[in-house]
């Protein structure tokens, strides 16, 4: 049987032109041979709708809209992931849906059991649990159907099985002669092993080819990356579709189960490749999907920066990109110098707007009252806000998309200014910590080659070489104020990622007073992310909606 | 039995702070002569604690410090609300739970079975559910234990039955004699008689004494406005404990059910005393709890900043907060005596900063890249950030929060500017329409002589009467852009809080062009929503916590 795959790019909410993108995939998988065509979960109305889900005609539109893309299904079938409305009056309003069109209609709804309710997930919150997998009859086939999570029953969320049933285990005992997920499972750097083994684990427990079809795109801070994977029934993978960019692909099975040979080659490349499409793939999207064209961003001479103009110039062009220099009167000669040959090494556009004046007049109109005070951050605010300022004067001029530069590390102590450095549409590389930053950067450098084609050095070296400065005041470096980045971002994962608390840090061999100053920091400054521009997840566990963490608090672990 | 409610306010994550609230609060009440001593929801940890609940070691320490609460507790029990960590290692790691303490230890615990997950509760992420409620026999009574939505089952939430278990219907099969509720439900401008209901119909259903003692307090955007109240086994209110202040009550209940006729009042001030009340709440909890003592804000002489500045007055005491008129160029003159005016009413330290030079240093900086282009929004945001930039600099100096002044009809549109007058560290009337904001205001000037004790205007009736205008371009109304605000509201309403669609609200009569350009706007300002400050919520519908719109989405309803 030829089973095609569609792993499309939609948009939350964009009903028509979602069709259109279903419609299109399934005349071309059926014109390439395709005897069923598979689509990624609530590909109807792209994943997470969120709270689109609550609006009193969205889950009717969506369906009608199935309806009317399942009127042009002809004799090959397609399975659409889409909502389906409760009929009854209890229970939450909807089911997330896959529906079985053939011949003009919906002849089947297989309903998703298993709801995740944790990280960036709140499915508990929107919708209706299947009570057991649906099985479809069809050209003389079992077909088993599930929804993302359905497959992932085994796995440990905080160590622990969280589901009473499990899809798979129900399925094995059906008899199958094939197993179809739909998902619309964002990407993290930890999660590509995991994935395929459930996938495959599938396939094993339930004796047949089992056809995953994953979405792909940036939706906010979520990026898809895609790969779905097609498993024979002992497990070995026998397809894979390519990963952070759409892919339709007919797996062709029975006989000939070996025909493609290397394609999960997608799932081996190293993961700074993995991060660095994913960051494109979200630049790109949340640019394009919102009809901005351009980017801009400020340009320090820093590490930070360079990574994301670089990024930035692979996702848009580096004719959209511009960069720009803020100097102030302590800025030293090289953050220019390596602004500029960063820009020119990546051929975005450049210029330099002097911050000097309007920090000079607001500190003058601000003397009255600040008279007789020493110099102390408020002063070093206002440089950093004087530059978002100009830079936001740029983006509303020009209508491009401010970037933001900050990384993992400097927003969990807060080594960064509310409505100043943090100004901007997107957090690039907010997921991201220092240390990842530099390897990154590295690589980046290494692969300039591979990637654009043409020799040199994308990243100046004095960029990546230099010591860590803020230049908010003269002869300023990060470490005056935290501990080495490797350090640093120890504690942070440990802190952060893994729930850890000071005690255990301090048990870890960490220095007391450091995890006492770094956890603080991280505690105290919940308010500046609670306003900072949604930041690109890499990590299982990003600031933003995955963490939810209230403000004013007092826990002391 | 006499029954004591203590009617506390915590902080989030404080275990010890909570810890000497609780044993104080018990102390005061069994001295007062309680047989019983009831406690809101989640009491030692503060509600809500949100991902606290992740980090490894904070269940059993709260199960920690609830058993060292319970080693004080004496004769009289006292129920306790906490997390209980689940023993198996299936579903989520806790249960909601309430501790019944006596003489030393934890004698019973009873689980929370209806776990909400909708507007701003997550509960589904967090709690293993109880599959029934607990009765405990204590001193020859049954006593039905119930946990906030425990007694919600009946609730209509998007017009639909969301739980299959009604723990009220359970408990009235089970001869109980008391019934209790410890509560951590947070006030909206509707709730008020829907809680009582839930109450009054609980103990008629279980034909007994019911108790319901809830939390006070802000929490971030949440507002808990205590009334904590008991009804007697006919469904009569019997008592009824303070609004939106702490308060520790022992009611005695038997033969004298009427001895304390008026004390259901405080469900009945008008709703505009409600929203006064929870406001000053939620300013005054949100400051104190983080630490500050003073607060700040831009006064344009405008309603807005005017009802801030009042609210903020009363909450932190008129010597604490400093308002600041920050002129432009083309600012009117009424502007400025309309700010100086209320600042002199209120008795609130008052400033004058000009934006003008800051204004032309940014403007004459970025000269050279605008040269050619026509004045915009670009030239009028550098106006809002100026003033931004101003009031975030006294902020850092002098250690003062920054209060936001924009209302929801304003924000809803993005009728504001993101990094300008949306700087700050709380939005204090964000979930406010404006013209709720006018009614406020009127209603304020109205109970000045009663609220403040000295006769006279608060806010200047030329704030009030004039027309609303950004004044960010020369005789610029708020009408230039939007609807009359009557208009606009209504339209916002049924679009944000409702759900309604474009077409519903053409259908109930509104123009066409209007609801299609409100609801354009609506949707493109999520981008600026996502970085707004935390705001109190007052309505069903905030944004924020509660409301969780994808910022990148083409859905057209």
């Amino acid at each position: 049987m030829r089973i095609g795959l569609a792993q499309i790019n939609t948009i939350v909410g964009d009903l028509a032109g979602n069709s259109r993108r279903i419609l299109d995939a399934y005349r071309s998988l059926v014109s390439d041979g395709a005897e069923i065509v598979l689509f990624p979960e609530l590909v109807v109305c792209g994943y997470p709708p969120r709270d689109l889900l609550f609006k009193r005609r969205f889950i009717t539109d969506v369906e009608q809209t199935t309806r009317e893309i399942a009127a042009q299904i002809g004799d090959v079938p397609a399975v659409i992931g889409y909502t389906e409305a409760n009929p009854t009056a209890h229970g939450r309003t909807a089911f997330n849906a896959a529906a079985f069109c053939h011949r003009g209609i919906i002849i089947a709804s297989a309903r998703k059991c298993l709801l995740p309710t944790y990280d960036v997930f709140d499915e508990a919150r929107y919708f209706e649990p299947g009570l057991h997998p649906t099985i479809v009859e069809f050209g003389g086939l079992r077909i088993g159907l599930t929804i993302c999570e359905d497959i992932w029953a085994q796995q440990q969320v905080l160590t622990r099985q969280l589901y009473g049933l499990d899809p798979v285990k129900w399925l094995a005992g059906e008899k199958i002669d094939l197993l179809l997920n739909l998902s619309a499972s964002p990407w993290y750097n930890t999660k590509n092993n995991v994935r395929l083994t459930f996938v495959s684990d599938a396939a094993k427990a339930c004796a047949c080819l089992t056809v995953y079809c994953n979405s792909i795109g940036g939706n906010d801070e979520l990026l898809f990356d895609g790969r779905s994977v097609a498993c024979a029934a002992d497990g070995s993978t026998i397809a894979g579709l390519a990963a952070f960019r759409e892919d339709l692909r007919v797996v062709e099975v029975g006989k000939n189960i070996s025909a493609a040979p290397s394609l999960h080659l997608t799932y081996a490349q190293p993961e700074l490749a993995d991060i660095y499409d994913a960051l494109v793939l979200g630049v790109r999207d949340y640019a394009h999907k919102s009809g901005f064209k351009k980017a801009l961003l400020g340009l320090s001479g820093g590490i930070d920066s360079a990574l994301v103009a670089t990024i930035a110039a692979e996702a848009l062009g580096a004719g959209n990109v511009m960069g720009v220099s803020l100097p102030s009167v302590i800025s030293s000669q090289h953050s220019k110098d390596d602004a500029r040959l960063l820009a020119q090494n990546l051929g975005i556009a450049y210029h330099t707007l002097s911050i000097a004046d309007t920090v000079a007049a607001a500190e003058h109109t601000l003397q009255p009252l600040f008279a007789g005070r020493p110099r102390d951050a408020a002063e070093e605010n206002i440089q950093a806000r004087a530059r978002g300022l100009l830079l936001m004067a740029l983006s509303n001029k020009f209508g491009s998309l401010l970037l933001t530069t900050g990384n993992k590390s400097e927003l969990a102590v807060g080594y960064c200014t509310l409505y100043g450095d943090m100004c901007g549409g997107l957090a690039v590389i907010s997921d991201v910590f220092k240390m990842q930053v530099y390897a990154l950067s590295r690589w980046i450098n290494e692969n300039a080659e591979r990637k654009l084609g043409r020799p040199g050095r994308l990243i100046p070296r004095n960029t990546i070489d230099k010591v860590p400065s803020a230049e908010l005041r003269p002869n300023q470096t990060d470490q005056d104020s935290l501990p080495p980045y490797a350090v640093l971002d120890a504690i942070l994962k440990g802190y952060i990622e893994d729930g850890l608390g000071r005690r255990d840090l301090i048990a870890a061999g960490f220095d007391a007073v450091v995890v006492h100053d770094v956890a603080r920091k991280v505690d105290l400054n919940e308010y500046k992310r609670k306003q900072a521009a949604p930041g690109l997840k890499i990590t299982p566990l990003a600031f933003g909606v995955g963490r939810r963490i209230p403000i004013v608090q007092k826990y002391v672990s």
